[in-house]
């Protein structure tokens, strides 16, 4: 209780004071406060809360993206907003609420534009990352999901109403993008994950079993449908249950996926996109997150299990580990390099910090009901 | 010629005045300019130099890495000088001359520690990043090559003379590293690479052909020789000739690697490390990066044909494009999520900056003989 009270402490005292001084943002990063509708501010370095940017709406949801020099985040919130933050002034920028309902957004791989993918009204709005005027508004007839930022100042979509992709392709004409559009892809997109090397655009589909995989390098893009039974055990369920796919993970050439409905870890050849083995977990899991080395993942759970953490081998995809950090762990980040995961303890209020390999915990910081964890090198990464 | 003129200009008048801004240290970086024992501190995202540091000593050879934070460099001089200067403020913080004669170091995933391997007296140092106080001094018998950060606060390093590969392990205590040391690795390992996952550590061999690969996930790690004709077609040279093994690059389940004395790129199977393809190029390869998306390996060239720049195509294997940004092409940097890459020409004393996709030349900054280009995203990055 001491250490609790002590951070509460500190962390009232911090915001104008340190927000002066020279530092480097390679080590930030945000913690999103979903009920409080703020973002704590926290040095990876000093396993500290070093402030707090408040009044950024409904945080339900939320997600955000890094600018190239980690200094501002854009975070995209379930009301529709669009906020700019600076993390060293600890201060909201801009904010716009450019759509009804929004459920996530991309940036550019050169750093200058942001894309919304949009429930209300549909379609994706794209925005100048400096100003946040609005450069190109792109109606698709549909609610989007999955934006993601593909390489070559392009954004890949998918429809939900219509079933397609969309690429939009902003290398020649921010304002005018080239447009792609390919039909087919199945009922009701439902999520969307890109691979970190932007190759492979991985729709999950509602409305119909099995997955879609689009590759990107193929021109026209190549699609494939897979795991034809993914989904299959699962009856009629409203979209928030279903795993989001950014709980994927890649992996020494396989693909470790939370199995739907079930307590498994599905592996899936990434070559040949074929099931070829599965793990017996402690509860359903939510996300399968390979640790920066790719040696382990790491797997939370949907209630009543989200008190655990399991640990899975990737060579001999066996549980190596099962902690209980607390209630409500709804989020992990690792450090870029792997060496420590921070992780949300909701209902417990604050975020915890255990090494990777020993799983020591390491430190805690007091949080207002954690959920999303967004460590700055995120800034250098393709799919996020 | 106004463009730069303008860029000496701006240089001469920016180091004092841009230090106290406050800025995100994301996009910055260093550019070696090893002559004049200088660093030039540039940003990405202006495009532009924004300060240098000098007074670094010998720089012939230098390499550096970066601290978590991305605000502090850790710089490895040839003079056996370790100096570790501050970014933002374009400072020397310490200088300490730790060897005779250095060719590298590495920092731990945790960063809280640099290694520095060296020719004279050999065997390696490790020091305090914060204050680049001796924490480890570990001699080997044998002047030491290679030097790389495997995760969990570890270091893998070669012996030339007596031809091991030592792993320090530092997760216990800094001070008194357990050390995991493999024998038979082969004659003089000239020079060594370590994955981006942290997986696998290859030996450059000079005593004899062929290469050596460790896996560090077996335990004890697994050692196999491979390309037993690596090198067969070079009479005896002196080291410097050989090809850097950081040349080497990962790209879609195949390294592809600079021949030895060849014009050829030689494709090799990462999974069953047996050599798969060749491609002809335009001279003597010196590197072979992928850029980011792994889509595309751009290729540099030893004289008489480094003014040249080759750009490979990953699926095809076919070169694509031969570009000649101009007299003695050394470095090639990406932009972490591959939108531009950064050319160091040495003798026409410019860095040139071009598109990835276009291959537009999108701008050049004024650099004294550049050699290296290092940019902050590197400190998120394993194996650098």
């Amino acid at each position: 209780m001491m250490l609790k009270v002590l951070a509460l402490t500190v962390l009232a005292a911090l915001p104008a004071a340190a927000a002066e001084d020279l530092r480097g943002t390679g080590d930030l990063g945000l913690i999103v406060e979903r009920e409080a509708g703020s973002l704590l501010v926290v040095d990876r370095s000093e396993r500290a809360a070093i402030g707090r940017i408040e009044g950024l709406g409904d945080l339900s949801h939320a997600s955000l993206v890094y600018s190239p020099d980690e200094r501002f985040a854009y975070v995209f919130g379930r009301d529709g907003g669009l906020t700019k933050v600076d993390i060293l002034t600890r201060a909201i920028v801009r904010r716009v609420v450019q759509g009804g309902n929004s459920i996530g957004g991309a940036i550019s791989d050169d750093g200058r534009l942001i894309a919304v993918a949009n429930y209300e009204p549909g379609g994706v709005k794209v925005f100048d990352a400096e100003t946040l005027d609005l450069v190109a508004d792109v109606p698709m007839g549909s609610k989007t999901v999955g934006i993601a930022d593909v390489p070559g100042s392009r954004f890949a979509v998918a429809t939900w109403d219509t079933g397609e992709v969309w690429i939009l392709d902003h290398s020649q004409d921010p304002a005018q993008p080239v447009i792609t559009r390919l039909e087919g892809i199945g009922a009701n997109p439902y999520d969307a994950l890109l691979t970190g090397d932007g190759r492979t655009y991985i729709v999950g589909l509602f409305g119909e079993k099995g997955l879609t995989a689009i590759d990107l390098w193929q021109d026209p893009p190549q699609v494939t449908r897979f795991l034809p039974d993914y989904g299959k055990n699962q009856p009629d369920l409203p979209v928030y249950k279903m795993p989001h796919l950014q709980g994927w993970t890649l992996a020494d050439g396989v693909f470790a996926l939370p199995a739907v409905g079930l307590h498994q870890l599905l592996w899936v050849d990434a070559e040949g996109l074929t099931e070829i083995a599965r793990t017996d977990l402690a509860g359903q899991p939510v996300f399968a997150l390979a640790r920066p080395d790719k040696r382990e993942v790491w797997v939370n759970f949907a209630p009543p299990d989200n008190d655990k953490v399991q640990v899975v081998d990737v060579l001999t995809q066996q549980v190596t580990d099962t902690l209980t950090p607390g209630k409500g762990v709804l989020h992990m980040e690792f450090a870029p390099r792997g060496r420590e995961v921070w992780l949300s303890v909701r209902d417990e209020n604050r975020v915890e910090i255990r090494d990777t390999r020993s799983r020591e915990v390491l430190g805690e910081i007091e949080a207002r009901a954690p959920s999303g964890i967004f460590f700055t090198d995120r800034a250098h990464r393709t799919g996020l």
